[in-house]
């Protein structure tokens, strides 16, 4: 019972796309900080890039300048594709975050180097596009990526920050992209960090 | 720890997506019957989607007509979306599906009534023209829909199919699709059916 037991189609580029697509089921094995909203456990990779996907496709009205959703669609359910390699780094986490670029880079090269190489790059082109932060696409699904756990935390009494193990300095910063870019929502956030200084979940 | 928990941003709008962000975690609750391809346990909806929205992304050189990827993938995100108020509907279950449809007709009318109209709207229009498989863009998500759940069968030896407790003209059945719109792909379904009622996994 295994990616082993794949019966070969008699077309190469055929057969990489369908063994990619069975790799990539390990990013429900790839487990995240945050809980579910439920609280029963620890979201995975999987579920992660789905809900934020989700979000992609409700939120863009608020974002600064004007967004391609169906493109930041794709970058979300992409953009963490590399940590089935390379693992998920907690964003609070310092240590793990100063060698992240490094190990994600060999990551990518190993994942995306499977998939047939024009659409290993476009992959691999969103993906850096997202982590690069710099075009609209790629600022709101940044966007995303920081508003889902964060509302998560909210509901389940500030989970990852480990009672007051992170810093409120700390997640600003992290939130600084929707700051910048949706303004409107990060008011939002803002009474959240309040709340959760008030509530002993975030460090002052 | 819940929803309940959720702090009013004073903007009645954005309350509700972010309620509704809220409330589709629980498509990580929804199980289906497919196994991980790693044999651990069953899949959520969450995961499934995830899957067949990356999926949406490398397949479409096969279908028989030029599909809009990018709102592909915004479907298979959304696809399944209604089984959070309807429960999944096992494929091969007979009577389930009798009354499937107005099931999740009145989930539907639940859950997107919680979005602002318009967002409910988008996401309902999605959801149905996937169901009703008559575009190009529905067809080919359908399509991963079906090819997704199948390769993981071909690798948990047929896990879903209960040990040839579903016949071949079922799964031909529920494939058919594939057949009429990724002819190329299908070859490879076939080969694989014939594989699976060699091993006793689906009935001849």
């Amino acid at each position: 019972m295994s990616i082993q037991d794949y019966l070969e189609s008699g077309n190469a580029r055929l057969d990489s796309q369908l063994l990619f697509t069975a790799e990539i089921d390990r990013m429900t094995e790839v487990l995240r900080r945050t809980l579910l909203i439920n609280g029963s456990r620890r979201e995975n990779d999987a579920e992660h890039s789905w809900h934020i996907a989700v979000m992609a496709m409700l939120f863009a009205e608020y974002a600064r300048e004007p967004v391609d959703v169906g493109r930041a669609v794709q970058m979300c359910v992409v953009h963490d594709l590399v940590e089935i390699e390379a693992d998920d780094t907690f964003a609070y986490d310092v240590q793990g975050n100063l060698d992240k670029a490094e190990r994600e880079k060999e990551a990518a090269d190993r994942l995306f180097g499977r998939l047939p190489e024009d659409q290993g790059k476009m992959i691999r082109d969103l993906w850096e596009e997202f982590d690069a932060m710099e075009t609209a696409d790629a600022r709101y699904a940044a966007c995303m990526d920081r508003l889902q756990p964060f509302l998560h935390n909210t509901l389940t009494e500030g989970h990852t920050w480990g009672n007051g193990q992170v810093s409120r300095a700390a997640v600003e910063k992290r939130m600084a992209v929707i700051r910048d870019f949706m303004p409107e929502v990060y008011r939002w956030i803002m009474a959240n960090i309040e709340q959760a200084v008030a509530k002993g979940w975030l460090a002052p």
